[in-house]
C-alpha cells in the first residue's frame, strides 16, 4: 500500500462521532479500504455520501450486506445513530429528475435517526400537486424543498407554511440553468421570508442542518 | 447648433412609422429639441420611453400639454396609432415595485391602440392574489408577466393558464438577483411550457412583441 | 424493480393531456418502460424530447414501428394530438449545424398538429438566403428564429418582417459562443422591436409558445 | 396624489399580519405616507427595513417618536409582536463593518419578539475572540454568523458549536469581494455541516428564518 | 506642487513619438498642466482622449483656441501628424447613440492624418440603410464598424464587403447588454470571416490598429 | 441516407467562392461526404479546418491522397486558390503548446495562397527569444499573434514593432486562464496601441483578417 | 454618542500590534474620533488605510500635524514601528494612474519601517524602461510589481529577475478590464514561475506580505 | 517522426537551468521521448509535471528507474538541484482531497532541494488539528496552505502565525465552489494580512515563490 493510500483512515478511527465520508473524487482503492473496514466493524456508524454503484459492487458480497445501500441517492451505512431526535422532517421535490437529491436527504436523516417523509413532484407547473398535500406537509417541523431549473416550488412552498424552508438547488436542467446556479440564485432571492439555502445538489447538507435544528431546538426522544 | 446635437432628428422625418425615442443615455439638448419638434407637430404619432420627469419639467407648458405623460412608466405620448387592433392583453406584476416596467408596457399598448387591463401585486409568496383574478386573466388573448427578484410568478402563471405568456424580468432586488439576471434566467429555465422573454425592464419591448402578434394573428379592429 | 425506476410512469397516466417526456438525464430502463408503455398504448398521445438513437435502439423491433422517430430532432411520437390549430409557423435557422434545435421546434409542433415549414440555412453572413425567402416566410403568422453564436438573424429577421419572432439561441460555436450565452444575449439585446426568447437550445420550448399563442389567438380548425 | 403613489397601502390594511415594508428602491412620498399612516395608527405592527435616515428624518418630531429608529440597522417599528416566542438566538458578526446588516437582524428579532444577543467583532483574523465566547454563544437555540470577505467565520465556527448556523454574507470588501458573491459562496462551500445561507446583507431574512424555525420548533411562550 | 501631481510631464518630453493622454481617471490638476503645456508649445503634436468638457473648459480662452475640441468625441489635439498616409478609412456605426465611439475613431484618424469619412445610423434593424451606402463603402480601404447592443451590424456588413472590418463594441444598451459584453461577444462570434475587434467603446484602439495598417500595406503619401 | 445527412452539400455547389468547411460537430458521415465528394472533384478548392484525424483516416488512402492534411493544424485543402496575394505575414506563437492554433492560421494561410513564416515559442518569460527575432519579424506587413495563459506575448510584441497585430487568444492554460477567456481579455485590454483580437482558438478567422487586409490594401500579385 | 459610533476604539486599545485602519466604507465620526484620538496618543503607531483627503482635511491643524498623510496613497500615520526589518524592496509600477495603489504599498512599508524604492512608469509596452532599471531593482530582496489593464508587466520583469515578484493588480481601465479582475487573472496565469498575487488594489497586503517575509527569512535590523 | 512531434526538445538542450516540462495537454509521444531522453542522461536535471500515470508506466522499466515518480503528485525527476538552499517550508493542507496538490509543492520543493515538512488534513471544521501543530508550523520560514472548497484555512493560519502564507486554492468542492475560484476569491479577500495566492491547482508555482524567496532572502547552505 503506498503513501497515498489510507489517508482518511487514521481520522476516522480518532473521533468519536458518526463519520461521513464523502466519496466523490476520491481514490477507488482508498474507498473500498474504508468500506471494507467499517463493513466488519459494524459497532461504528459511518455514512458513505456520493458513492457509485460501480464501487460498492466491487465489494464481496458479505460486506455489501453489512451495508444498506441506495442507488439513487448514492449513498450506504451499516446502521444508523442510536439516539432518536424529536421532531420530523418533510422533504418535498419538484419533481422525480431531482430524486438523487431528494433521496440523498432522506438517507442522511435517516442515518441521522430522524424521522421523515418524501412527498416527490411537486413542482408548481401543476400548483394542485402541492396544494393537495399541504395541509399534511404542515404538520412537520421542518421543511427541506429540492429542486432544479428556476426552484419556483420554494417561493410558492414558504408562502403556503408556517415552517421554516431549508432549499437545496439542484443541477437538474440545461441552458440558463447553469448546473444549478439559476435555481441556487432563485432561492436566494426569494420573495416569501422563511427560506435558508445550501450548496447545489446539497441533499446530506439540508439534512444536517435540520439534524442539528432539531437536536438543538427540541432534543433527544426518550 | 453644433454637429452632434440633431442626430436623431432626420430619421424621424424619413420613415412613416409611429417613432420611439428610446431617451435613456440622449443628450438633454437632443431631447429637448425632439419633443419640441413633435409637441408642436402632432399629427406625427412618436412615443418617448424612459423619459424622466426631470427632462420632461424643462418643457414649455404649452409643449406639456401636447403629451400625455407617466412619471412611473416614464412614456410621453401625443396621440395613439389611429388603428386598434382586435385582441386585448393582460398585464401581470409580482410587485407594486416593479410598476416603472408594467407601466412602461400598459403604455406602451395604449399608444399602439392595444386594449389592456393591469393586474398589481400578484407575486406568488401569498398565491390567492393571483388565483383570485386568473378566471379573469384567462380571458385575455396575450399575457405579459413582469417580475423582479426569483420571478415565481411566471412559472405559476403559466401552469395555471392556456394563454401564452411573455415574461419581462425586472431589476428588482439586491444581492444575487444581480440587477435582474436572477429573474431573468428562472423565466428562461421555466419548467412549465408557454413562456418566453424579453430583455430586463423591457415593459416597451414586451408590448412591442405582444403588438406584433395580435396584428399578426387578429389583424385590425374595423 | 427498484423503488426509484417507475417515477415517471404514474403521473403520465393521472393527466388526460399531451404528455411530455424530457428524456435527457433520465435513467435508461426508465425511458425504457415508458416507451414500451406508449409503444403498445398508442391512443395516448405522448411526445419523448431529446431522446438518443442509443436508447430508441435498444426497443424491440415492432415497438419502435409504433412511433416516428428523428434522429437529429431525437424526438419520438405515436401520433399527434387530434385538434388540428389554425394559423402556421415559419421555422427558420442560420445554418444547418443549428439542425438539432430547429427539427426539434418541427417535430414539436408536428406532434401539436400545427402546420410549419422549415427555411434552413438563412444566416447573415450570406443575406441573399434570407432576402430571396423573405416574401414566402411573411405569408406566415408566427416565425421560430434558430441561430447560435452571435445570431445576428434575429436582428436582421424582425427588421424584415411584420410577423413576431420568436428566438431559440442554440449552443453551436466555441470561445465566446459560451454554449450559447452569446447567442441568448444577442437575442435578448436585439435592437429591433418584437422578439421575444427561450432557453438555449430549447426548440421545444418554442414550438410550445407558438402552439399556445395560435390556439389562443386563432382557436381550432374546423 | 396621482395614481402610482400610494401602491402599497390597501395591502397593508388587508392582512392580519405583522406587515414588513422594504424601503430601498421606494418612492420617498410613499414611504412618507405610510410611516405617518402607521405611526398614528399604533395598534397596527409594521417593521420599515432600509429605511434611511434621511427619510425618518423628514416626518414631524411627533410621528418620529411613534417609531424606535436605529440608523445603523436603518429600521423602525412602532412596537413588537404582543407573543413572544420560545428560544433565543446569538448573532455572531466578524467585523464592525457588517454592523448594518448585523443589527438589522437584531432589530427584525426585536420585533418577532424573539430574545436574542449581539456577539460583534468575532472575525477569525484573532481566533481568541470567538473561542472566548463560545461557551456562552453555546447556550442559544440557534446562530445568525454575519460576515463579508471570506466569511471565514462561519466555517470555523460551526466547526466549534453543535447550534446550527444561519450564515449572513455581507458586501463588505473590495476587489474580489464582489459586493458580497464571494463570502457568499464561501458559506455555501463550507466544508463543516449544519450551516445554511441568505441572501448579501439580508439580516432580516436571517431573522425570519430564525423566528419561524423556533415558531416551529419551540413554539410561543405562555 | 506635491509630488504625485506632474507624473505624466516628463515622459511627454522625452519620446519624439505624437504623445497620447489618456485623460479618464487622471487627476484635473495633472490634466490642466498638461494641456498648458502643449497648448503653448504646439509643435510638440499630442492627442487627448477621454477629456470631458468640464476639465477643458476650465482652461484660459487662448489656450482653448490652441486645441480643436471635440465635445461628442471628447478629444482635443493642436495639429495632426505632418506624414499623411496612404489609403482611407470607412467608419460605420450602428445608431447615433454610439456616437461618442464614432466620432472617437474619427478624430483619432484625423490627429494620425489618415483619411476618413464616417457613415452612421446604419443599423441593421433597417437594412436599407446599410445597403444603399454598402457602394460607396466598399471604396474604402478598412472598414471600421462601431455598435453596442447586439452589434448584428458587424456580421451583416462583413458578408457585405471584401474589405477587414475592425469591430468596436459600445457600452450602449442596458439588462443584457452588458456594458458592452454582448457586443463584444457578438462581434468575436461574428459568423462571417474577416473581422477583428479591440475593447468595448475603443474607437481610439480601432483607429490606431487601422493606421498602423495602413502604415504598413501602403505607406506615407509623398 | 436520411433527410438530415447531407446538408451542406448544396450550398458547397451553390458558390464559386472558395468553401470552408467547420467541421467540429459535425455529423461524421456528412463530413466523410463531403471528404469524398471533394477529394475526387479536385478543381473546386476547399478548406476542411478542425478535422480530426480519426475522421480523415476513415478515407480511402486513394482520396486522402488528393488532400494535404496536418494533424496538428487539423487542416485538409486539396490544392490553394489560384491567386497569389502580395504582401507577407509573420505567425508569432508564445509556445508549443499553442501548436494547433498557430498552424492553423499558418496552414489558413497557405490555402488563400499567402507568403508566410512561423516563429514558436516566443513566449515572453525567455525575452530574448522574442528579441532576438524582432527584427525578421518587423519585415513582414502583418503579424498574427498567437497565446494562450496570459497571453503577454502580445504587449510586449506590439510595444517593439511598427507592425499591426492580431493577437489570436488560445485555450492553453488551467484554473484562472478559463478556456482562453484570460488571455482574451488580456489582448483585448492591452495597453499598447495596434492590436485587434479574434475569437479564442481561432487561428482561421485571424488568418481570414490577414488574407482580406492584404487583398484590400496590397492586391492580387501578377 | 450613539451605540454604534466609536465601534473599532476598544479594539484599538486591546492589542500590543501596531493598530490597523481601513477607512473606506467606515463612518465619518467614526475615522475622526479614532484620528483625534491616535493623533493626541502619539506613542501608539497606528496606520490608516484608504483615508480621503475630505475627512482628513476636517481634523484640526495641529491633529493633522501630528500625522504624515498622503493624497494619493491615501495613508495617515503618526511614527513608523520602532524596529527596522532587514533586506529592501523595489516597488515597480506599469504606469502613474497605478499610483494610489504603488504609494499605498510605499507608505506601508515606510510605516512597518521596511526599506523600499519605487520604480514607476516601467509597463511593458515601451520596454526599455523597464530593462533599463532591471539591474538596480535586482539588488532588491523582493518586488512588488503594481499593474492594471492587462498587467504583462508581472510576466515580463519575472522572467528578467531571480527575485520573487509579489504582483497586485490594479482597477485602471475599462470595458474588458472589468474592474481589475483581468489585470488579477493574468497574473494568477502568468507563464513565468517566481509570482504570488494579492487582491486588486491591494498595495497594503502587498507590503504586509513583504513585511512579513522579510522579518520571517531575515529578521531584525540591530 | 513528424514536424509537430519533438517540439520542446531543443529548447531542453538550449538552457543550462532545471527544465520544468509540464505534462498536461502534451502529446503522449512527445512526452515519452523527453521522459527517455533525459532518462538516459541523468546529469540533466529535470521536472516533468502533471504527469499521469498511465503516460509513465508506458516507459521501459529501466528507464522508469532513472525517476523517482509519484502517483499523486503526478511528479516524476531524475535528480534535485545540487546547490541546497537555506531555510525550509512548512506545507498545510485542509483536507487530504487536496493532496494531488499539496504533494505537487512538497515534490517540486524536494527537486529545487528545499527542506519541507507536509502537515495534512488541518482544516478548519476542526480547529484542534491547527492548533495543536501550530508551534511546530512556526518554525518553518515560509508556509504553503493548500485549501479547496471555501478555503478557511488560510485566514484561520495567517491569524495564528507571524509567517507569511503563500496560499493553493484547490478545485476540490462542487457546485458554487466552481472548480476552485470560491477558494480563490476566498484567499484573495482574506482579512488577515500577510498571504498572497497562487493559481489553482498550483502546488508547483507556490513551490517555485517559496523557492526563489528563500534564495532570495536567505541564500545557498555552505
Amino acid at each position: 500500500m503506498d503513501k497515498h493510500v489510507n489517508f482518511d483512515f487514521h481520522r476516522t478511527l480518532r473521533t468519536g462521532q458518526p463519520e461521513i465520508v464523502f466519496s466523490a473524487g476520491k481514490d477507488k482503492n482508498s474507498l473500498l479500504s474504508l468500506l471494507n473496514f467499517f463493513g466488519t466493524n459494524k459497532n461504528e456508524p459511518v455514512l458513505f455520501t456520493r458513492l457509485e454503484e460501480e464501487i460498492f459492487s466491487l465489494l464481496k458480497e458479505s460486506i455489501q450486506k453489512s451495508y444498506t445501500y441506495d442507488r439513487l441517492a448514492r449513498t450506504a451505512f451499516t446502521c444508523p445513530l442510536s439516539d432518536k431526535v424529536n421532531g420530523k422532517v418533510a422533504i418535498i421535490s419538484a419533481g422525480t429528475s431531482d430524486g438523487f437529491v431528494t433521496w440523498e436527504a432522506q438517507r442522511t436523516l435517516e442515518f441521522f435517526h430522524v424521522e421523515s417523509k418524501v412527498f416527490e413532484d411537486c413542482g408548481v407547473s401543476g400548483l394542485w400537486r402541492l396544494q393537495s398535500r399541504i395541509e399534511e406537509i404542515n404538520e412537520y417541523d421542518l421543511i427541506i424543498a429540492v429542486a432544479g431549473m428556476e426552484a419556483a416550488l420554494v417561493s410558492v412552498l414558504s408562502g403556503l407554511t408556517k415552517r421554516p424552508v431549508i432549499g437545496v438547488p439542484t443541477s437538474v436542467g440545461y441552458g440558463v440553468c447553469e448546473n444549478g446556479k439559476t435555481a441556487l440564485n432563485s432561492m436566494l432571492a426569494c420573495c416569501s421570508p422563511g427560506v435558508s439555502v445550501v450548496n447545489i445538489d446539497n441533499g446530506f447538507g439540508a439534512a444536517c442542518f435540520a439534524h442539528k435544528t432539531l437536536l438543538s431546538c427540541k432534543g433527544i426522544r426518550k
